[in-house]
């Protein structure tokens, strides 16, 4: 295949609608190929991982951000430029241990289930936006940051929020990026 | 689930690459569980009509357009609102037929493919994008017009441009929106 050289930075939104409803179809694929809820998550999950160990360049490329200096920071960075850039949501940030490494997104709305109003009863268990986890995981990895990424609520099951848990599993020390090393 | 109600008009934007990225997964799922490449499209077909059958309402409600008075016009539409608006994108037009029936859109570039360099070689029957297909057909079924729609080149498969094919199955008479019908 040809390719243009360089891709245009331009012209890099498309619309929502057309993205939620081919992740629906995504989802339904999964659901029927498995019968398990837990092998679609885990399948989404994988799927997500494969995004995320790609989509981190194009962010580092298109955020230019500065290296995060603690996970804190790393936390807000993709709950304010990375859920903004790629979802069009702002999630709010809050950390949920004293040692400082487990952080939990917050999201009022959820933009993947416009769509959906509520899970099939015998979905009961599903994640059904379990590759955003896969996403942040993969992502993470790539700056060698290794995280546990997990739904701890979610709307489809009738919580108040959807919650995404991110625990880092490295202490702070063993990752401080420093100038001068 | 609770889910509050009207959905916001503006942020409907996402960016492209978690689509492209969350499409290719869906294609790798597919190639996955279908042997032949005939299935794979035909599956990216039937997904792609589920979504056009919806997405209908979502266009007519943002782009707000007039009923078109020709499959010309529909065409026209198609490339110039309804690409614009979900892929950012808007391919050239061109009529195939003395008909007026045949119309082909032609994509200098298609968004869907960004991450992808060319088909495996046991895959050189697969239509990579033909979810695409699927939805524009299944959109003008819901406004009443039959059609089959059908990449006829693809620059994933060495040619010059995409290339996709809309002929519409009944003549321009027969729909002919009348105002004081």
């Amino acid at each position: 295949m040809s390719r243009s050289p360089g891709r245009k930075q331009e012209n890099h939104k498309i619309s929502r609608e057309l993205f939620v409803l081919t992740y629906g179809a995504l989802v339904a694929q999964l659901c029927k190929e498995y019968e398990k809820d837990e092998d679609v998550n885990a399948c989404l999950d994988r799927m997500g991982y494969s995004i995320g160990i790609r989509l981190i360049d194009d962010f580092l490329a298109r955020s230019a951000v500065k290296k995060c200096r603690s996970y804190s920071e790393t936390a807000d960075m993709i709950a304010q430029v990375a859920f903004k850039m790629y979802l069009g949501v702002t999630p709010s940030v809050s950390c949920n241990s004293v040692t400082g490494n487990e952080f939990s997104l917050i999201l009022d709305k959820n933009p993947l289930v416009d769509f959906v109003e509520e899970l099939p009863a015998e979905r009961a268990s599903l994640c059904y936006c379990n590759l955003l986890c896969g996403v942040i995981r993969g992502a993470l990895e790539m700056v060698h940051l290794a995280a546990e990424v997990s739904f701890l609520q979610d709307r489809l099951k009738g919580d108040a929020v959807t919650e995404i848990g991110i625990t880092f599993l490295r202490k702070p020390e063993d990752r401080r990026h420093r100038r001068n090393k």
